[in-house]
């Protein structure tokens, strides 16, 4: 049907050439300009910078990473107008492809950034063994997202070199900053998916390579938050009526945030994962940061645990004479494919000879994605969304140091969208 | 100088008669009506009911056991007409005599109440075995409060046989509720104390036996508080996100409340005495009850926990989502006697042959004593003010089911504020 | 088949006659002799007193609420003899009958207690208005166990009538302490489960009438603490050092309690239902007081709620110095219903005129069931448990002053309980 | 008397040496070198390394620290010999000169280490305006022991100077590590006051200058801790049940530490000053960390804080089944002057023309300070200690980025130190 091997080694290429230079969310500058330098070429209008997405970011890094990132890619040679365009965090792409000709609107989310994780460099480790190990000590393509964006750059190739065959419109977006569940939220706050007959997104993940599973029932819904206290110092010994103890408040907080009740309707959780405070031994805490998430089965749960977890910060502050700031840092809903999905996705790769299983072994995806958002977008407007996990013995699970995946996952995940495509043309 | 033995027979029948029938504070219903008919044939004016106290009474009882105490003073026999002046908690008495003469006003104060104490009824309590416990079970004159009412008595006695001699105005204030530091407030407010030039008040103490201790260094300031948080009640295995805890608000409360820091200016205090809550394991508690009180070694520093307290009271029931009340109900502020009394009492009494040593061992009265807001407003209108310790050997600490003292310290005490009161003409 | 319409004003009689003599868990002394009585006269042999339960009873009440009982039955006129068997809370009985023929051993278990709750005596409640009112204030058949004991009385006069048609062995059993989960497991240590085949169990629900739901599918497995912690008082203003505070104590175990972390396998509860501490607000609490219970979808879920528990009172009473007593009062495991019991049941009911539907609508019973030990034991030993929800409909839900049912769902269960008995013969 | 001119010059040189090159405590490299360069020549025999403190050493600093300090000394072309005697944080000195003839043996302590603060390069602040600013950024002499090194080695000089007019024997020890109150009780345990007849230690205070306070009542006694407590991390939406969540048992022990009852018997401090753990949000920290302090205004009332906070700790990890290390880095005991100092001061230093006050102003020193521990050991020996404060006006208190202090002090402190050498003599 079209030249398979030829792209199985370009895929390939691609995906090790953003492994070696992985960059954190809102910070993939060179990731977007490699992007852009792929589908330049091709049939797509490319968007970028201010574009993408909208000005209300969430969870955007500090001045400091974001200026190491930005030096990076002015020391990788990256194009100085394109680093322009993106200065500020405007990373990411939208590559659209109107035919002229009427038919469905299709759209597709492919997530590029990386982790902060230092990579293994094992002799095991394949990266490390065949030379395309992270160039930068400390961030890591640990989640599969080089692939994710070489399974982008495949499938816009094909819809180029068959775009004359082709019939309606078709949104590939390159989305910065999924770890986290940051970026999603911002780019359909643009607009890209509002007009989406069909959407798709996916993963790679620990299945039988060769298996294809549509439809995945659920993710946890989640918001991420960043809290900050602030009280006054004082000497603990000698004036500890002066000073409003930040680092006791936020204890009597995540104290008091642990015991939000459980719900009938479902799982919820929270969790304070970090928790810094003050300077020291002898002086009472001016200060003191949390970082924690709530997640639920649903977006109500979720939204349960939130709005509780909100309220006890905020009382928990006023009630220790402290100031607080709560900063909503990343955000996920929940979503559920449409039902019709197995069948379509069966039908579609019944003569694929790449995928074999397209599986209804369903389950939650552990842990949350921010596709979520467009999923939801899509289906509101009355379009059918899906989210499909690609198949792939991992060599350890995702966030490991030793995190790695067959690549051979990459074409049958290009070869899954494609024939998908051409079946709902 | 009078005839003392046979006032000695009198303060002990006075003592005893009161002894055994103990009313709790705002509840002397019967101990109102022994004063009054005990003052009525002396030349006295006397004031009742609603004249004695303003209307903001601080810890009143309970309808059940106000109408306890009052069917207790009906079935007593005491007068229909008394008794109604003193309904709905208007008990204690201002007896005040005007010699007609220029001259000092004395002013005196003399609590009255007793305390939710069982007496002890083992032949080695004398009270027991003397035929005058408490005929109330549950209810005991355990802090002296019976020998303070026969002390002024006794004081109004011998005013009342020298009558002709003296100069100036002469106010006995009989106090109910000063157990809890209840019942001064309502009384100053009334004005009682705003022209005295001389205020005395006094305890029986746990000293050898003809000590008169004058001039207590301080008393600490103290605020006690009820605290109800109400809820709303579910079933704690079925729908636990319906409820709002209202044991869990207190218990969070209670850790809080007890993390106040401490205060580089002296010795602060906080106490949550009593929690009840819930009703059942399986229900989440739509109620707490908190009894606490907080202390500090100045009246500002009482005012720091109080406040601190109510803060943490307030916003712990907002993060928890219950509804809050916090009740006032007792209040005692810090209190300095005049430095000058030490040489006044001394030269006082240097010819009593009854008070063996006036002392200068000024220590804290331990606990509180609402007498203070008395020495205050004394004091704030340029009068004298102070607090007088009466030593006793003492068969048990006061509070005790055991407590009992030398009834020989009455006589001692008449006779103290009798020379006093002639010595300050 | 048999006159049911004889039995159903037997039904009637016997529950009202229950109703109005409501007794507590581990009290049942007039609900016992009750039912000795109705059995003497037929074919089964009744064990009483000690035979019925092993020593180690959970959650027996307190001696003066035993007293009240005791006293009750023997105003009540029940025979000193009876009364002497079951002295010292040996309530219950097992009624059993062997035809003398191989056959199957079935065994069916009734509940017998009532609940502390204050009947209505509103026109509206039907007990008000036809004169079965609980005589005892305070004390009320609020869950229906008065007419489970009737369901067991009808059967076993089914059996009586039908002894010389009827094959192996029969045992009834009377079970004492259901309300909270306290009298089966003394009863399944006493060895009364260890021989039989079918095991059948019951509750009457807020179902249509003449709806029987078999193979209810779980109930939580929960596990009932009563937690003491035993400090040491002292006056809090003057040495607090010297106490040691069990309120606070308290309130620190129950705000960790209360956070202990939720489990991916499923839903867990735990809930401080009451918390009663303190003597006085200016007295460092010696004694605090709590009842909690832990829930858990399994009975290893309930376990890691309790360990968890567990540790965490320990360790908060070492903490704080105080002594601590947990006492395990209740205990409930998770059972599930053998599958094959939904086709047998539909199969044994298809021909009653008094049942409309045997449904599948299996749902969780909400909180927790004793009978799930039996279950268990018969389990264990290859034998089949079920445990049924007879439709009815409901004045109010269960555990309310206004719970009534239809008292025609009492013949509808004797029907179902019997025609199962002859279809499993 | 002596030269004092041309001291002044000298010590101010020397303090500015000192202020130029501040070093951490227990990493004094420099300063140690320094101070045996000052003293190599004249009358005393100079202990260094290993002689000077047990191997006991609390709070010493991380590999990471000591490596960046002992680098900084080698750079600066410190001595080889002397750095590797030094090596291992074995720094300080003490210098010690016999006369050879009877006499009392005197002993003198001189801290001399520096803070982590930033230096404030402001023109405003005089060490910046003439160029003697720390020349590490990051450390800084902000509390005044470059000044207190300097009267030591002025102290020595004139002993030196008069070494023939001398009797008994001269102790003088240059403590390392006194903030945090670290460094005094190894030296103290290396036995160098074990024979002192006359103790005397000093600090700058902000009194006016030319006052001299002897004899300060009392330091308050400190114990300084560092906690780890380490769990066991997990996914907090996977697999809470399998976290050991540090964070959280920290949070519960910080909430109860600081709710420890306060004493009778004098003021107590407890205070968490530094709180850090976790290492991402959906991730239950496997690590927290507490810097954290008790004091008590006696030995004793800081035990009883420091007991109940190690017993909290202890069982707070218990309870939540984390593991936890307790580390003693900083202790310092509370000591009384022996009152006879101030009529010895007063005589000593009345003919000075640089003192023009000995103060009875005694105050708490606010704070700790670890020469408690060589003033108790010299008591314990039947010596006689004090601790001195010299006055000065200062730019800004102490550990402030402005600290700074009127020079003349030096020869103040220098010269009352000598008086009351030669009035001891």
């Amino acid at each position: 049907m079209y030249r398979m091997e030829k792209l199985q080694n370009q895929l390939k290429t691609w995906r090790r050439d953003l492994h070696k230079r992985p960059e954190l969310g809102w910070c993939e500058y060179q990731t977007t300009a490699y992007i852009y330098h792929v589908l330049k070429p091709l049939c797509f209008t490319l968007h970028l910078g201010n574009e993408v997405s909208s000005k209300e970011k969430m969870g955007v890094p500090s001045s400091e990473v974001d200026r190491l990132h930005f030096k990076r890619a002015e020391e990788a040679g990256i194009d100085a107008k394109l680093l322009e365009k993106m200065a500020g965090n405007q990373t990411g792409l939208v590559a659209t492809f109107d035919t002229g000709k009427a038919g469905k609107h299709m759209a597709y989310r492919f997530d590029i950034d990386a982790l902060p994780i230092f990579e293994s460099n094992d002799a095991s480790h394949l990266p490390a063994k065949e030379g395309f190990r992270s160039i930068y000590d400390g961030h890591m393509h640990a989640c599969g997202h080089d692939g994710h964006t070489a399974i982008g750059l495949g499938l816009a190739q094909l819809i180029h070199e068959h775009r004359n065959e082709l019939n309606g419109v078709f949104t590939l977006i390159f989305q910065p900053a999924e770890e986290g569940v940051r970026g999603a939220k911002a780019i359909v706050e643009k607009g890209w998916l509002d007009h989406a007959d069909y959407f798709l997104a996916g993963h790679i993940m620990g299945q039988p390579l060769g298996t294809v599973v549509p439809g995945v029932a659920s993710a946890l819904a989640t918001t991420k938050l960043n809290v900050t206290f602030t009280g006054k110092s004082a000497h603990a010994g000698g004036n500890p009526e002066e000073g409003r103890n930040a680092l006791l408040a936020a204890a009597q907080a995540t104290v008091q945030l642990h015991s939000i009740p459980p719900h009938s309707q479902g799982a919820t959780r929270l969790n304070v994962g970090t928790f810094h405070a003050g300077s020291g031994r002898n002086i009472i805490a001016d200060r003191a940061e949390l970082e924690l998430e709530t997640r639920g089965e649903t977006t109500e749960l979720n939204a349960y645990m939130a709005e509780n977890a909100k309220r006890i910060i905020r009382h928990t502050a006023e009630a220790w004479g402290v100031d607080y700031a709560i900063d909503r840092v990343g955000e996920g809903i929940s979503a559920k494919s449409d039902p019709q999905w197995l069948e379509m996705v069966k039908r579609a790769l019944a003569a694929s000879n790449l995928v074999e299983e397209v599986s209804d072994r369903y389950e939650a995806i552990g842990g949350s994605e921010d596709a979520t958002f467009m999923m939801e977008r899509v289906q509101q407007h009355g379009g059918l969304a899906t989210y499909l996990l690609y198949g792939s013995t991992l060599a350890e699970k995702h966030h490991h140091p030793f995190f790695d995946y067959d690549e051979r996952v990459l074409e049958i995940a290009v070869d899954s969208l494609w024939r998908l495509t051409l079946h709902l043309q």
